[in-house]
Formats: structure tokens, sequence, C-alpha cells
């Protein structure tokens, strides 16, 4: 078992990353405020995991309740969150309940949300099933749901208590949601850490192959990067770098993700076409090599991600991508590739460039 | 004017009470990320003073839109918020844009609570109309929102960047209204200000006829009690004492309000009913002599208040007490009078006292 810390003060929190850790029930036993907790999941991973993580805990006197939602991005709305609220209200469920997201970056962002604002906060734990949610979602406070007119529009910061990242929960998840999963590692050695894309290039087979060490390993360094920044940054205030570099590729991503409709791309595959055209920008601002553009396309397609984005047209992506959270006073700001290893938030790309970089990286 | 200072680190905020603050617009403009500001306010309130909180913004330069509510305590729910929220994400505002909420408490808990969730948080003004917002909800960061089961049950913390109490906005508060605030004052006497309570002793008729220089100093007194209470326990944590005791009389009263349907009573009204209940609590267990129970049920009478509750049945208070927030995992905390001028959280009342307290001060 590998073990992280989150250094926030009095939010930190410890990130364990290993097989085996669902059956484990000392880890979150031990940081029960009581006796109750309230297991969040959905359709397709709680007939697979929920009893596994279930079993231990009831043998430890753990009274539980569990909420099963139907899955699927879609459904991270308001409504379900509404479904949450209404079963904690009605098994009278107290500030010293805990909630506990068993699942991928849906279930955790709707159940750290719920827990952050029910009685105006109760304890949460992640337990992230898919290698998305391990690498990303589960790891920084940020919790929310989707606004018909934009994704995790409505949200708040919220720590949990405890992360415990099962690798051996990725046995059965679907391949396009291992690929998912990747953009985001490729993302961490993109923006901050060169020799883990190096790695990431000798590797992506290993990764693919599902291979438990390689796994393990990318899991744990992503997560390291993502604790420093976090810890660096806990609610994205940092005006340039900081958090916010955590969102390359999700602007133009969020665009594809909201122009087709959601659910249409995972959102692993569009911050991979986002992060082709983040970098294909950066190109042309001179900041990145055409060589290094190419090893970028070249890991995120070895790693079965799209490389090009939808053919909605450079209008249609500016204006969706004006409703992402990214935007201040009005101006876009993106996040872009200095070279691999670095990169930087810039509010002052021209606007023709943005157009001609979507345009470059869209097939219809 | 009178200013406070609520110190919370880098929360820190000031409050300032007094006549004609609505028309400078300096206070608020000077706090302001971005030239946007989004006013929430409801259908009595707007028409009032929407234009003169307004007028000064918009001649220092701040583009304004304004959401309009209907007014009352039935619509401090999920599809009022979600009202605000479609406003927001119309007009495409930022994480720069401030929310200001000029109203009573339902306005400034929903405004807040908004402000805390739009995009993981936006900056936020209360700018309180009603005597109770300003001696009570404006101040401390308590934002939320009812759930069809129970009053306050979804929210978050979340501090404003200024109070602005302007004491001319009490000259069309309704007699009722005004009586409820004077309910929350009275409160900030009993559990921890005693020469305070002696004060509104002396000038519950200066307070009545709402004489302005009573009430600044009432209105001050008041907040300047919750500023240090919060100060020390910005999130309620404390297990004894600390915030909890600012919810004197209120787990009866919510009770009360949710018995009846919210919006019959006013919650000031239910916390007076309430809090003579927690008084005749204390007295059955000896810790406040019949003298000092009947000094609080005077002057909460003289102040225009109910000093019994409604006939529910004590079966039906406990039922509905249970849901209210101040339970910590099953068992009742009652925040309990010690005489005067002092209070305490207590966990181990028998239910029979408990009982017996709700039927003395019932009548049908």
């Amino acid at each position: 078992m590998r073990k992280l810390e989150l250094a926030l003060g009095e939010r930190s929190y410890s990130i364990l990353i290993g097989p085996r850790l669902l059956a484990d029930g000392d880890a979150i036993s031990s940081c029960l405020d009581s006796r109750r907790a309230v297991i969040v999941s959905n359709e397709t991973v709680a007939p697979l995991y929920l009893e596994r993580l279930a079993a231990p805990l009831r043998e430890r006197g753990v009274s539980l309740v569990s909420i099963i939602l139907p899955d699927g991005e879609l459904h991270k709305n308001a409504e379900t969150l509404g479904r949450i609220y209404d079963t904690l209200m009605a098994e009278r469920c107290d500030r010293t309940t805990t909630l506990i997201a068993l699942g991928g970056g849906v279930i955790g962002d709707l159940a750290g949300y719920a827990a952050a604002t029910y009685q105006r906060g109760i304890p949460f734990i992640q337990v992230p099933t898919t290698l998305l949610s391990q690498v990303d979602s589960s790891v920084g406070g940020k919790t929310g749901i989707n606004h018909p007119r934009g994704k995790n529009m409505i949200g708040a910061f919220w720590q949990p208590r405890l992360v415990l990242a099962d690798t051996d929960t990725l046995a059965t998840l679907p391949p396009r949601e291992l690929s998912a999963g990747l953009a985001e590692v490729i993302k961490y050695g993109i923006i901050r850490d060169e020799p883990f894309f190096r790695w990431l290039e000798d590797h992506m087979d290993n990764l693919v192959a599902r291979e438990a060490e390689a796994l393990s390993y990318a899991i744990e360094r992503s997560c390291a990067n993502k604790a420093e920044v976090v810890a660096g940054d806990e609610r994205e205030t940092a005006r340039d770098g900081g958090r916010a570099l955590l969102n390359l590729g999700h602007t133009f991503g969020h665009a594809i993700e909201a122009g087709l409709g959601y659910g249409q791309w995972l959102h692993g595959e569009a911050v991979a076409a986002g992060t082709v055209m983040a970098a294909e920008l950066s190109r042309r601002l001179g900041w990145l090599s055409a060589t290094d553009l190419e090893r970028i396309r070249q890991l995120l397609a070895r790693a079965g991600l799209p490389i090009s984005g939808p053919a909605l047209g450079a209008a249609r992506y500016l204006d969706l991508m004006g409703h992402d959270k990214k935007v201040l006073a009005g101006r876009l700001r993106l996040v872009l590739p200095k070279g691999i290893g670095t990169a930087v938030t810039w509010g002052e790309v021209p606007e023709a460039e943005i157009r001609a970089a979507i345009d470059a990286c869209c097939h219809g």
C-alpha cells in the first residue's frame, strides 16, 4: 500500500493507494465521528463493490445506509442531488454521519457536494473506483453538480477525511474509461513533471495492459502532483498558475462536452482533445516545439484517446468556452504548455489564434 | 455610523450600522472584485429600497442586474435557488461578480447560499433590511435553504465581504417583524450579556416605538455579541457552548415552525415561544429562578412576542425536534439558560422534563 498526505492544515488527509483496500475496514472505521455512515454509489459499481466495502464496516459496528443512483454524467444534477438529501433527511442523519462516495468522478462530485451542504457540512470519504477519479477528482476537495447551461457550475470546496484508491477496482473498468483516466495522468506530465512524462512514454503499453505495478506508480505519482498543487492553492485563488494549471485542456474540453451534450464524450476524452488544442495553440505562440506537440499527440493516442475534437465550428467553441469557470471578468484565460513539464495561464491570447488552433484540431 | 469588525482572519469583515447607509455607494463599491454585481431582493423590499441602493452604485460605474424573488419563508427552497443560478448563468456571471442580498433573512440566506455555491463561491455582501436580519442572520456566514422535511437543512458557511445595516429601512417594517427581531436581541441578553438584558428592560418601550438611537444601540450591541461568538467558533464545531448557544429557543422554535408549516409563525415569534420553553426547562432543572423566568417572559411579552407555543402535543414537538441540526448522534442537545446572562448546551435532559416543559408552555 502506498500512502500520501495532502497537507491542508486542519483539513489534511491521507490518500491510500493499492490492492485489497476496500476489504480493509479499519482505515475508514477509524475516521468516523459516529457509528453511522451512508454509502453513495451507482447501479454499475454497487453490484461489483458495495458489499466488499460494506461488510468489513458492518463487522466493526457501523450502521450503514446505501443510496444507489443511476450511472452517468447526465445524472450529475440538482434532481439526483435532491435524492441524496431526501434519504439523509428520511434517515434522520445528523452532522456526525459520514458520507462515503463509492464510484467514479460523478459519484464523488455528487456525494461530496451533498456532504458539503447537508446541514452545512458533514464528514466525507472518497472511495474512487475509476482511474480518472483515483488520479484526479477524488483528491483536492472540488465537489459539485452541473447546471443545464454549464458543467460543474454549482459546487463547493469540501475536503474528504480520507481517499481510498483500491487498484483492484480498475480490473472491471471499460477500456474507454481507462483511457479517459490516462488523459489526466498525462496532463500532470505536461504541466509540471517532465520526468513523469518520459516515464509514461516508456510505460504506456504497460498501463494500457493494466499491469498492477505500473498503474499503482502512475496513480501515486499523479496524486502526489495533484496534492502539491492543491496544498499550494486550495481554493483556486492564485491568479496565475496554482490550481488553475490542472485545467489544461479543460476549457476546450468543456466546450466539447457541452456542445455535444453531456455524456456523449467522456470527460477525459474531451480533455485529451482539448489538451491537443491547447498544445497546438502553444505551438502557434512559439511556446512549444512541433516535436513536443507531436510527443503529446502520440502519447495521448497510445493511451487510446482522441486527439482531435468534433467539428462544432470555432464560433460555437468560443461561445461555449465563454461559460467556463476559467473566464474572469469576461476574458478567456487558458492553460498553455510551455514545453513539456511547464505550463502557464494566459488571458491575452488573440482570439484569431484560438480560432485557428480549434480549426486545426477539429475534424468532422 | 457605528462600525464593528468580525475577526475571522482572511475572512474578516466590517459591519456598518446607521442611517442613510444605502445611499452611500462607496462602502460597497470599494469591496467589489469587478464592476459587476447582482442584487437579489424580493417583491416587498425592492420597490422600497432597490433604487436607493442601485443608483449610487451605477454612478460609480457598477453594472447591475437584479433578481426579484417572491417574498416569504415559503420560497426559501431549491426552486427559488435555481432561479438565482439561472440568472447568474444567463448573464454569464463569473467568479468576480458580487452577489448583494437586499432584504431580510430569507433573502440573505438564499443569496448567500447561491454565492457560496455558484462556481464554488463568489463574493457576497449583506444589506439586511429587517431587524431580525440586522441583528442576527446577516452576521456570521450561515447561509442555506429549507428542505421539505426541515428548515435550513441544506446550506454552507459563507462569510460576506461587508454587512451594511441601514436603520432607516426599519421604518417600513411591519410591527410583527419588528417584534420578531427583538426576540433575537433579547436572546443575546439571556445567553451572555446580563447588563444588556437590564438595558432592554429599561428601554423596551423605546425600541417598540422605533426610536432611532435605541434601535441603533440594540443592533450594535447584538452584532457585537454575535461577532464575538462567531469569531470564537466560526463553523459551530465547539462541542459545548460556542455558536451553538445562539440557538437558544431555536430547537423548540423550529418544531413550531415546521409543525404549523413554514410561514405561519415568524421565525422570531417561534424563537420567543421556544425561549420560554427552554427557560421553563431550566427552571425545572433548578438552573433558573422563577423570578428570572418571569423577567424573560415579561420582556418578550413587552416586545410583542408570543410566550407560549401552539398546542401540537409534546410527542409531535419531540418528533419535529429530532430533525433539528442540534441533534448529535441521535441525542437532543438543548441550549438552556443558567440564570440571566449565561447559558449552556446540554444533551442529558430527561425526556420527561422536556415533555413537561412543552406542556407547561403550550396553550390551544
